[in-house]
């Protein structure tokens, strides 16, 4: 297969550049949350994928903390199929693409769930683009931590450009809906795609920016495990989290890009469904009763929020 | 809106007629079941559909075998979107659908989940036609049961034709199939598309035809509850029932028509998933132990199994 080759000496970082950058985040994000979780420990699955390149799945279980993490790397060649191309926009041609991939379902439903994906695509005739995204979903919203979460998306983002956080927050808010429940997945964060160096934007700022959202995701989970982990929770409470959880799964499996594009793409099953729970609930018609903290964060759930403001 | 109005005294039967006798098969097997679980009973819930028609939905929960059990008529009007129409071949015009769909998890790993539908749908263009089909998940195989089951759904085929049988076992085969894991949803059974009169079968043939799967549903589930109900089981036979659930509600989120054409419709949400469990688990690589039964199960869920000739 021809490819891309990289080469150090340039300043325009090449694929194999990337992906160890994006490797080297995915090992400083387990350290830290390892750290942060005080228990638990992530394995460590190396695979190979059919079409050329493969992975590494790190999975968390049982920890302190967090009842079931994954941290997923992958740098993977293949061959855009006609419906795959069609589907991104792009040209029938190998691509290779690499990206860090993060869900963490914690036991206690005070501790929001969180994921984190950074990627970088690029076709053998010259198409490339970067992506990614950083979302919370609380299993019951606390807008002060919202908007702790949202500030620090924000502040990151400014350092790159000011129009990013608007435009991806955004982004975010229409992505991460679930359009048969009339719900946003969680509070948000932000997601964005398809971005290529231009005027103000140079290929290296695109990959320091994707490095910043990964680093950023250790830096606000560990501060919201440690506000969060010691709270007591009752059963009711935990079987609120097992229904919001089963939202979840609802849209990853109908919804979510990355893993319809992986499952029908012949991707790493277990690494692709790693973003799955540990145990989900659905119950017929579960409505909270007017008032309660349960309806409180339905009614939050909300696009166009701006989480920034503080508001309650 | 322009509707086929249904003729009593003509031989053929119109969308009212056919809609009154899914109507009655609702009815009949909620009965049935309830019966046969002798504690849980049925709600009832109305409702109504924004583009015309409605449907009643009846769930059972917590009762003494089944867990969460959804018995859903539905009778709706639309019209067909471009992108409707283009999915399913039809012209873009008004349709009338009704059908009832049948999903029950029972308590026991022991009791198999059991789905059953029958549908009919037409266009005010003419375009008509029927669907359904039955089909079991043991959470363990039992292959005499799954002998069992194949041999009464194969004796319902054959009263309306020898060649429905093979044809449409084959397409359950096809159809309840989960590429992703590279296994069958569970034992199979039939499903079945696009029936339309032709020389041998008359539309009263064909509505026939699916009120018999649909008692047949209640003949075969009576049984296997009755065998099953009073066999222990053991925590680990529990987990491992969870996971297999995790398996059904990929298969129904990610792959199912029925559900997703549902969702992508504006159908109504909490009567489409009421087919999802109570609760389902998902762990990272789950690999059963060689021979053990768990192991045993996932071998035999694979396409092409001649059932009726009792395998092991």
């Amino acid at each position: 297969m021809t490819t891309i080759k990289s080469n150090a000496s340039t300043e325009v970082p090449g694929r194999d550049e990337i992906a160890a950058a994006f490797r080297g985040i995915q090992e400083e994000i387990c350290t830290r949350i390892e750290t942060a979780d005080g228990a638990g420990k992530f394995t460590r699955e190396a695979w190979e994928h059919k079409g050329g390149g493969g992975g590494l799945t790190r999975i968390m279980r049982n920890g302190d903390v967090l009842e079931k993490a994954g941290v997923n790397f992958s740098g993977v060649e293949g061959t855009l199929t006609e419906e795959m191309a069609a589907g991104i926009g792009a040209e029938v041609s190998p691509f290779f693409a690499t990206g860090v991939s993060i869900v963490m379902h914690p036991h206690s439903p005070h501790v929001p769930i969180i994921h984190m994906n950074i990627r970088y695509f690029e076709t053998t005739g010259g198409t490339y683009w970067f992506g990614g995204g950083i979302d919370l979903t609380p299993h019951y919203v606390n807008p002060a931590q919202a908007r702790f979460f949202h500030e620090k998306v924000k502040a990151v983002c400014d350092r790159f450009d000011p129009a990013y956080y608007p435009r991806f927050k955004q982004w975010a808010d229409d992505y991460f809906f679930i359009p048969h429940r009339g719900e946003t997945r969680g509070v948000g964060g932000i997601f964005y795609d398809r971005l290529v160096a231009d005027e103000t934007h140079t290929k290296p700022d695109l990959l320091a920016f994707c490095l910043a959202v990964g680093r950023l995701f250790h830096d606000v989970y560990t501060e919201l495990i440690r506000e969060n982990r010691h709270l007591p929770f009752t059963e009711n409470e935990k079987k609120w989290q097992l229904i919001r959880r089963g939202r979840y799964v609802e849209f990853n499996l109908v919804y979510d890009r990355g893993t319809r594009f992986g499952l029908f793409g012949n991707g790493r099953t277990e690494s692709i469904l790693m973003s799955l729970p540990a145990l989900a609930s659905w119950e017929y018609d579960h409505t909270p009763a007017p008032g309660s903290p349960e309806a409180d964060t339905l009614a939050m759930l909300r696009k166009g929020r701006d989480w920034t403001a503080g508001q309650k």
